[in-house]
C-alpha cells in the first residue's frame, strides 16, 4: 500500500527516472534519487524533482526507502543490485522500467535477498530525447502501464506496483507474465524499431529526402535510436524478436508473391483485411 | 504559360481532383470537372468549386480546355483516353496525378494524337478518406510535386506542369524522369505501404490494442488502404516494388543475424548508421 508517508528512491535519473521523480514529487511524495552523475541530481535538487540525491549507493537513501524504482539500464540494473542489495531495509519493494522482462526479472528474483520484493514493471513511454532536463511526466498519460507478476510475487506487490501507474496517471495499467510482456513487445516495440532502422538503412540514396512524404516520415520517426540501449533491449529478448522478424517477413513475401503472380484478388483480400484490423487501434 | 484566362478541366472529382479544383478556383481560374458521379460534380458547383460540370465526355468541356488534369486511377485514365481523345481541341495540355508513372507516361505517349501533349505528374499529397467533399487544397503546402517529363515532352509543357505545382502551393517543385520516380516511390511510398499492410496482418492477437505504443500507431496508420487504388498502383509499378522488398527483407534479414550471434557492436553501428540518416529527414 502507498501511503502519503511512503518514500520513493529513484536509481537512475534520466529521462524515465526524472519523469517518475518530477510526478511521485507533484503528487508530494518524498522522492530521493541516485545517479552517478552529479549534474543531474543537481539539477534535480535546484529544480524540486527530489529531496536529496547521491551519486553513489548512499546508505541514508537507500535505508530510508520504501520503494524503489530502478531507471537503469537492465544489465546495469543487475549489476547494481548484485553488489547494493544489502542496503535496503528488510521488506522495501524493488521494481524498474525495463523494456525487457523475462531476463531481468528471473535473474533479480533469483539472487535477491529473501527479505526484498522485486516485481517487474514496464512504463510504456519514451521521447526522441535523453536526460532528466527533459523529463515530464505528461508522457506518460497517453501510454500504458504493465506490471509482470510471477509466483514469487506478493498480491501486495501487485497492488502497489499498479498503484504506482496509477498515481503516474498512465492511460491503462494492466498485468501480463513476463513471457507474454516480452511476446507482444517484441512485436509492437522491438519489431517496429527493427523495421524503421533497417528501412532507414537499406537505401544510401542521398537524395531520398526530398521525395519523401509524411508515410516514409511516420515510419521511421523512430529510426532515431539510442544505440546502447536499443542493442541491450534486442539482444535480451533476441529470440523473441528473431521469431517476429521471421512471422513479419513471411507476410511482406506473401504480399510479394501476390505481386510476382499480379494477384489481384489476394492484394485486395489483404489491404481490406489491414484496413479493418487497423481500424481497431484508432481511439 | 498559364494565364489568368487559361481553362483547366479536371476528370475524375475525387479528393485530389476535387483539391486541384478548389485551390484553381481559389486562384482565380475556370475550372471544369467531368465525373460519372452526378452527385459530386453537384457539390462541386453548389460550393464553387467548378464553373461547369457533367456526368459525361461532355465536347462542351472538353473542347474549352487549355489543360486537363486526369486525377482517376491510372487504368480508367488509359480507358478514357483511348475513347475520348477526339473530343480535345489541338494543343491540349493533358496532365495526371498517378503515383505510378512509366507505365501510364509510356502508353498514353504511344497512342496519343500527334497534336496533344501529355505529360506526368505526381502530387505526392493524400488523407485517409475519399471525395470531393472532403478535398482540401491545404493537403498539398506540406507535399512534394514531381513531374516526370520524357523526350516526347516539350519544355513548354515541363514549364506548365512545373506552374500547376507552384500554384496549387506545394512545399517542393520537382523533375524526375518516369523511371527513377518509380524507384523512389517504390521505395519511400508503396514499400512503406506494403509494411504497413504486413504489420497489420502478420499478427492476429486482438488484445494487441491494449498494449500498443506511438511507434506501432505510427508505423500502421498508413495500413488503412484503398485497397482498388492500392493493388493498382503496386500491380503497375510490381518489377521496382519487389526489388524494394527485397533490399529492404536483405537489411533486416542482416539484423536478424546480428541478433543470431549476439553482435551488439554490429548492432550499434547500424542503429548509430539509422540515427543520423534519420536526421537528414527532419525539417
Amino acid at each position: 500500500m502507498i501511503t502519503e508517508d511512503t518514500r520513493f528512491l529513484i536509481v537512475g535519473l534520466g529521462l524515465i527516472g526524472g519523469s517518475y521523480a518530477r510526478g511521485l514529487s507533484k503528487k508530494g511524495f518524498w522522492v530521493d534519487a541516485i545517479d552517478t552523475d552529479a549534474a543531474s541530481i543537481s539539477y534535480a535538487l535546484e529544480n524540486g524533482l527530489i529531496r536529496r540525491g547521491a551519486a553513489r549507493p548512499d546508505p541514508a537513501l537507500t535505508r530510508s526507502a520504501d520503494i524503489v524504482v530502478f531507471a537503469l539500464y537492465p544489465t546495469v540494473m543487475i549489476g547494481w543490485l548484485r553488489q547494493n542489495q544489502a542496503l535496503f531495509r528488510p521488506g522495501t519493494l524493488l521494481t524498474d522500467v525495463s523494456g525487457v522482462k523475462c531476463h531481468v526479472v528471473d535473474v533479480i528474483q533469483g539472487f535477491l535477498r529473501e527479505d526484498l520484493e522485486f516485481i517487474g514493471s514496464h512504463p510504456m513511454a519514451g521521447k526522441e530525447v535523453y536526460g532528466v532536463r527533459n523529463s515530464d511526466e505528461a508522457i506518460f498519460r497517453a501510454a500504458n502501464f504493465i506490471v509482470t507478476p510471477t509466483e514469487k510475487n506478493t498480491p501486495e506487490a501487485v497492488q502497489t506496483a499498479r498503484e504506482i501507474g496509477r498515481l503516474l496517471e498512465f492511460r491503462t495499467v494492466s498485468e501480463l507474465s513476463p513471457a507474454a510482456h516480452d511476446e507482444i513487445i517484441g512485436f509492437v516495440s522491438q519489431l517496429t524499431h527493427a523495421i524503421a532502422v533497417s528501412l532507414m538503412t537499406c537505401n544510401e540514396d542521398e537524395n531520398l529526402q526530398n521525395y519523401t512524404g509524411d508515410s516514409f516520415r511516420d515510419l521511421t520517426r523512430i529510426a532515431r535510436i539510442n544505440e546502447k540501449m536499443w542493442s541491450e533491449l534486442f539482444l535480451l529478448n533476441r529470440q523473441e524478436l528473431i521469431e517476429q522478424i521471421d512471422s513479419f517477413t513471411g507476410e511482406l513475401l506473401r504480399m510479394r508473391g501476390m505481386l510476382e503472380r499480379e494477384d489481384r484478388p489476394a492484394l485486395e483480400e489483404m489491404f481490406i483485411h489491414s484496413t479493418r484490423r487497423r481500424a481497431l487501434f484508432d481511439r
